[in-house]
């Protein structure tokens, strides 16, 4: 198409509320438009590349036989009564009454959908196993939408489900997925993706990884092993600590710390290490707002995911008041009130002599040892992995923290739906059995934003080739001239014929620079400029987006010449 | 694929809550399941029709240079309120509080959020013309879904918007627009639609016309002309009435006529014809309840699209109590409360004398003439249209009155949407204007049930090869005869690899009767039988699923009649 019919304005300002560059390139681009507070309205631009997006996706699931289905928007509460997350998944799920007052959700996720459908196909061993994807808008509450496209509230997804009669066969089919994922990504041209063991959270079932894309922006905290292999989501990632026991004990004592209400004022009011000091963190439960209670060592963080699996409910931090049962700043385990339940993380365990809150305004314990003054403490795994932690794997103390974006999600689901919801199928030998699940998830909008924020350059997005809006971005400087302007509606020309997906700047009126920076904006990887000064020589311009390339190219051999690039980049994507 | 391995299940039994044939049919046939009221999900065989439906449009609508975007299916209030339209749709538009409170809406159209998406971009009259449009799902809180895929809440629709800078323009494009329709619907297999005329209700604007398959299942009722081409929708058609004046007056004289609720009652009663009886139906606007009442004659029947658009103001049926200024059963226009506003249609014009409510308990009048008795009486087109009427095109008495199923529309939308959002674009002479609009939608979900409404025998639907969800359905009779299988297996690894869309039925102790039903409710356009008994003679049966074809060929033709027969089909379309 002519540049100058596409919709969708480009400017040269970085956007003030743009956090990220993907998101400042995207809309400087004309990609993306602002609707609502995690909504946004998609150009042309970015609907071609999540279209290419999409058929790559579409590729690799029909790959593994995988059926392409549609599931509705729009649901009936009831189906998410049946599975029992009506009830138990925040207000991240829009609720709301249709017309005639019957309660409905948004979908978020579609494991109750995908269910129902295939309820009554499912009956027989003889259907399993079998997969059905959509590719289809998701509405999801989130609290803090960031980041553009990275963490909105509506989104396309490409979600599949499968469906299986053993743990194995959902096993062998798991690893099927797990591979192809990194054939997609790889075929968006993002290869560097790797997985991570993850939480499977709200989702149910055991077995999960996340695709994580390594980058600063990302708001994922990602636990990797310099000396193995070991990978994992923070939320997943096993804390092992390892406090050296002196051997020495004191008592048990009760003192005065005046205006001592954090850490890191008692420690240094008592000239005590923050490692033997005990740290308590507070939450409530959302069902009936009781006080739940994490310690940790003190210089360790709580992980909410970890504690709020361990408890199996939602929770929320505290709010403390002169009622509560709890004394804000002097909150300790030992003689804590029996109304409030606790939880001590491993971190603690081992240290002989703790300080921690005496549960009394101004006051705290020293010398407390958890193993002889709590009687049978257990320690649970509740804080954050740090910088330099033992490997879980190798043992080693080399574990290093990073920063990605989760682009993809693979979960085993087991029973749980299909329990809930009561699905089940007769076998072989005629006995009853529920199948189990795995579902498999891709947010298209935030993997075309991952790519543009692993692939770009102050001027624009570097798109690789199989997702790029276009292929080649053809500049006509001058089309004033009615030389330059014949030729280069002959290579336009020629280039649609060839079947390359190209876009065609014949502005005019427009500088040079201009039509660059444009071309930098839409990033197609192939820019051919046809200029009155290059043909004087009979020749034209070629340059690669990433500036591999940038070579003048006889007329006669400069088609040749891009078909070849371009099959070229395909190549080595 | 093989169909063994095709997610969905097929059946015999005509499902009882099936009031049309391709609901019936296509619940059979494994195409979609019923979630909630007016909410389905795809299985693949639907998928895959509503894909190439999806393809067909894609391909006209780029043909016309429209370019695809994506807008939300949730948005936020604001953008609604901005075109006014937030607080004028009743409660079709789905309305719910974010989880911070924020009021938002599900679309049910895009007008907002297309202004919304080229506010910016549109500010020069030289970005225009241009058009965008989406494929996106869509919810509209129907009160009465019903026919299946028909009318349903949710579906998935393309709909697309330009803008011009002048009324012409737009007329040039609707034109284009117009065109399209009518090579998509020809190219899904039903070039039989016509378009008529249309009410464009809620939409703004003026010119609009409905795209409509002629089907008893329709819902919509369209007048058509036998002698010329006029062609409206019930809603748009001009009602015209011409009464005979017999030049004979009667006094207007006030008669007790006892439990006589009813035009009819009070025709037998006064033993005077219906034609000269004034009936009326009594409405209540949305806004304040005020009463509205409608007199037609006493043979029409009111049209409350008409009457909505004459009044401007969303209205129901009224609930006429005690208190009311109306006395149920006795209602006409003279001496009627004032606190009443009141409509005459033009059926009642020129009658010489009228029997009418007397707008008192038990009481009639009988002479009225509405010239003579009603100051300043003013006419208005509020029924509709019978069987029989005059034609306001060609003036003849042939009007006639179908069923049909709306199956896309196109309406120009003038300034309604640009004014009220405030876009504006700076012409040549630095004059500053507001854009034309225009808007042209397709239901993809409808369309696809539509064809199946018009292609289908009592054995499933006959798609039309352009849309069907396989072209050739490979059918092997005897799985278990060993050179059966392998002649069988061979024509689908050939069709693949000839890039047939083929469905294979290998399923090993199915009887050929079972196979050939499930072909026939799958309906692909051509089946190919592999038999042991067409074998012994070194033959294959093709069969056309219209049983226009119904052929034995020899083996090594087979492939060759296959290809051949599916060029022509696509040449036929």
């Amino acid at each position: 198409m002519k540049l100058k019919n596409l919709v969708g304005l480009r400017f040269k300002e970085r956007p003030a509320d743009c956090a990220i560059d993907s998101h400042a390139l995207m809309v400087r681009g004309g990609y993306m438009k602002y609707v609502g507070n995690g909504i946004f309205s998609e150009y042309p631009v970015l609907h071609r590349i999540t279209a290419k997006i999409e058929n790559i996706i579409r590729e690799e699931m029909d790959a593994i036989d995988g059926q392409e289905v549609l599931f509705p928007v729009v649901m009936p509460a009831e189906l998410w009564q049946e599975s029992g997350r009506y009830d138990s998944i925040g207000n991240e799920l829009v609720r709301f009454q249709d017309r005639s007052g019957s309660k409905m959700v948004l979908g978020m996720t579609h494991e109750e959908a995908a269910v129902h459908l295939v309820r009554e196909y499912g009956q027989s061993y003889q259907q399993y196993p079998f997969m059905i994807y959509q590719i289809q808008r998701k509405f999801r509450d989130e609290a803090r939408p960031r980041a553009g496209m990275i963490r909105v509230r509506e989104f396309t997804m490409k979600d599949a489900y499968s469906f299986h009669t053993s743990q194995e066969d959902l096993d062998a089919y798991y690893q099927k997925c797990y591979d192809a994922y990194h054939r997609i990504f790889k075929r968006v041209g993002i290869p560097e993706v790797v997985t991570v063991a993850s939480d499977s959270g709200m989702m149910g079932g055991n077995i999960s990884h996340e695709y994580m894309l390594l980058n600063e922006v990302g708001e994922d905290s990602i636990v990797l092993c310099s000396e193995c292999d070991y990978r994992a989501n923070m939320e997943a990632a096993e804390n092992i600590v390892e406090n050296v026991s002196m051997d020495k004990r004191y008592p048990l004592e009760c003192i005065e710390t005046p205006d001592c209400k954090t850490i890191e004022d008692v420690c240094s009011f008592l000239k005590s290490d923050v490692t033997t000091s005990c740290k308590a963190v507070v939450y409530q439960k959302n069902a009936d707002d009781a006080f739940v209670v994490a310690f940790v060592r003190g210089d360790y963080e709580v992980n909410e995911t970890k504690l709020r699996n361990l408890i199996g409910e939602e929770i929320h931090p505290a709010e403390i008041t002169e009622e509560s049962p709890l004394v804000a700043g002097y909150i300790g385990p030992y003689n804590i009130s029996e109304q409030v339940s606790y939880y001590c993380d491993i971190s603690l365990k081992g240290i002989d002599s703790l300080v921690a809150g005496a549960n009394k305004e101004g006051f705290h314990y020293i010398g407390l040892n958890l193993e002889r003054d709590i009687a049978n403490i257990a320690y649970v795994d509740i804080a954050k992995v740090k910088e330099g932690n033992i490997c879980p794997c190798c043992k080693k103390p080399s574990l290093t923290i990073k920063r990605g974006i989760e682009v993809g999600n693979i979960f085993q689901l087991g029973t749980k739906y299909t329990k809930s919801m009561n699905m089940q199928y007769v076998d072989k030998d005629s006995s009853i059995h529920y199948p189990v699940m795995g579902c498999y998830g891709i947010g298209i909008g935030r993997l075309a934003a991952s790519v543009c924020e692993a692939k770009h350059d102050d001027y624009g997005p570097i798109w690789p080739i199989s997702i790029a809006p276009w292929e080649v971005h053809l500049c006509c400087i001058r089309p004033d001239d009615e030389a330059t302007k014949r030729i280069a509606d002959d290579f336009y020309t020629e280039l649609k014929s060839r079947n390359i997906d190209v876009i065609y700047d014949d502005r005019e009126g427009i500088r040079a620079g201009q039509m660059f920076a444009d071309a930098d904006l839409l990033g197609a990887p192939i820019r051919m400029v046809v200029s009155p000064r290059n043909l004087k020589e009979n020749r034209i311009e070629i340059v690669t987006r990433d500036k591999s390339i940038n070579e003048s190219v006889d007329i006669s051999e400069a088609l040749d010449y891009v078909l070849k690039l371009k099959e070229k980049m395909y190549s080595e994507i």
